[in-house]
């Protein structure tokens, strides 16, 4: 028979008494002490977030906190009006749209970011290995995640910021350099222009604070989960789900082919 | 043929520069300006806090980060070994339940408080309220939420922690104080330990920050997609789902009564 | 220390050779021989329906499929453009919209018809019953679920058309007598068409079938996951969603007030 | 200014006196008449199925809607003691599991089988092109979807009843044969027993009855969806999550290192 193993897990406990999160005190140690970006840091890392640290993940936190009407807020506010009493139900609609296309993006460069610098000696040349890593997507066809934007061109203006707050803070490194290196070879190889977009942004700082990229999507889920409370709020005091869903299904009745 | 309205939102748009969010221009005014917690309170309220009120908003919203492994963390994470390649999948899967017993609370105890003291003179009988409504529910059967606790007697660590931090900000006034005499007057009535919980506290708080009771469910539902990223991080580094699966299905298998 | 309970379930097990479900072996005894209709009954009453409560049964099952354009339906599509990599996502978003107000309420009319009667004689008077429910929704300004419909007027087409199938295979008793009598009495009394819509029908015919109130919702969640499969299959065809989104995005930019 | 494209489905729609789906009229063309596997097929394809498609399709979609306690279903029991007021919830929770590794698999096999038979001779070489998608997931160390299988050695015991019911009706061509000759290839090449696993026959065999792969997962989520009512129908009569949740949260105290 299968030795069963043992189930552990250091993320918190709580006895009558006591609740204790990461192993502090929450009533003592945490409530009123730390703010949410920072118990995101401890809760994904173990650890509290320096000052510097803190100011870091809490610009990636918001970058993408609100987009305006994405896809995901019309759903989330769409299954507002189909279960009123669950508001769970509609923010988790929502964030299941923190997928591959929108927002979700910075685990894919991060993942090519930290595999292209796994154990290479510090002083790898970046640019030999941005070259290699826009061939090979060129090659397969593949789109480079973390470049381009269908509408802030000719920058993304989230990305200069957010690379100016983690160098004043000691962590633009070599990961952001790598991924302004694939950037540029990029433009020049596909003759287009390729600016480093908020997600791609993202991927590569939270490289620099050491986060491993398969939960480089945490941050955008987290993100987004603000934001849709703040769409259910807005749609709560001034509703518009009902006005898109109308239109909607009025528009194809009028456009039905086998009309009854 | 009906008028169709307008569809509007002051959440946030974009244009090919700039991204403006609630009236702030996100890259410029917001990004290492504003942590997650005020950036919250900019979305549902449409303005950023005061440092006081951040304070406080910061310490409703990290209590229910963490509560060590609810049914909704274990829930994250059997779905986590199901759809590694979406994480937002399995945040969203425990996201799902944040509903009526576990954390979900606030929402009621606030439409309790808010109800009660709408339209009421500021010197109110407080205790001749509260006794309405002890009375209202016992007569329905129905338990009053916002208190009594499973595990946490004779109180809940954190109410207490969480009353002084509203009370140093200016935020404890009288849905704090109907909480408390609800609470006292249940316990009389019903002769039973009744410690106000912490989405009692959480209610009764967001009350006092001008919070609608509509949208309180939002604070457990961002505290808590905070938590269960973590919990996929530490799934990631030390894998449990798979142990609680095989030994459930393990233990069906044995207990079965018509065995093949 | 707590004594654990031992975790039981006959859903089924599987041994390297056999899988059973529901005591029947699966590959032998239901594929092919048993319709997914069928196999929804097994799963929910554990026992295959007879012919005459599998016709019922699909009926019923098959009602809630497709409504067009709903909320759902579009929630669906518009995270189906998010994630195209998780299918899932996009149905289970759609789902999440199985609540009070669209398709979900077929568990309230349950709920209410099946408490009515339990207990009660044979020959209790149905319209004494249908007066009290009647009057208490009315006493509470609560809607009365299951009658009523904002389209389907002076009738849901669907309703005689359910009840006349379930009349022929002998379940048209009396929770359907007690809903017709509730309607008709709603009507009197609140000078309003209040036709027994499509998820009355559904509640009511359920509780002839035996089917606990409790999970009549799961009736029309298992219409819709099929029905939002379609939607998905045909966005896929023919993509709407990305249309839908940029229009809604296009307006709110055009509307905003407080333009950037 | 963009041309905004006219938004049209042929999904369904309504008038107040009737509901059409797929130019059917529901009332009175589909109630009674047709069976929900039916009425999959119908939403999926836009026309019923022949009496032989009706058969292999049936069989397909109810061979995934019960496999035990997956964390699938032990993920909507978990949510369904969360949110007992939205079921949908529960199964929207369970159902986000069915990604890459539980039973959403057949999308992959279905896309390997149909992207390499697109354009063929009907004679082409089946064993050489098996031969180079084997050879081609070796090299990249890929597993191959649709075949081996963790429990069911040394077959899965669904596949060959699955293949008969597809013989019997006329669907067993050349996707099957493909399948069955990469199966056979691999076993040889990484000298291992790889079954054709139930998710790998259901793509073979929805290829053959003409799906597009970017649908196929949508018969796992059909038949899961059904399933996971099934289990919260059980979790009510006989609730086992909280066990569930309370043993996992107590041995995590017990195993905690940085006791409190």
């Amino acid at each position: 028979m299968k030795q069963r193993k043992p189930v552990r897990s250091e993320m918190g406990w709580s006895t009558p008494e006591t609740i204790t999160v990461r192993g502090y005190d929450l009533p003592n140690q945490l409530l009123g002490k730390v703010d949410l970006g920072g118990m995101a840091f401890l809760e994904i890392t173990g650890r509290l977030p320096s000052e510097r640290e803190a100011e870091v993940f809490n610009a990636l936190l918001i970058t993408l906190v609100e987009h305006g009407m994405t896809p995901q807020a019309i759903a989330s506010r769409l299954i507002s009006i189909c279960s009123p009493e669950a508001m769970q139900a509609s923010v988790a609609a929502g964030l299941l749209g923190v997928g591959s296309v929108f927002a979700g993006g910075s685990e894919q460069i991060a993942r090519i970011l930290q595999t292209a610098l796994d154990g290479k000696a510090k002083d790898a040349d970046l640019g030999a290995i941005a070259q290699a890593i826009v061939e090979d997507h060129t090659a397969r066809k593949a789109p480079i995640p973390g470049i381009g934007h269908p509408l802030h061109k000719p920058i993304d203006p989230r990305t200069p910021v957010l690379f100016g707050i983690a160098e004043k803070n000691g962590f633009r490194g070599r990961y952001v350099a790598l991924l302004e290196a694939i950037a540029a070879t990029a433009e020049k190889r596909l003759n287009r222009t390729l600016p480093i977009n908020a997600t791609g942004a993202i991927g590569a700082v939270l490289s620099e604070l050491g986060f491993p990229w398969r939960i480089c999507r945490g941050v955008a889920i987290i993100g987004r989960a603000v934001g849709l409370v703040g769409h259910i709020a807005e749609e709560l005091r001034n509703p518009i789900a009902y006005e898109i869903y109308e239109r909607t299904e009025l528009e194809v009745l009028t456009n039905a082919t086998a009309k009854p």
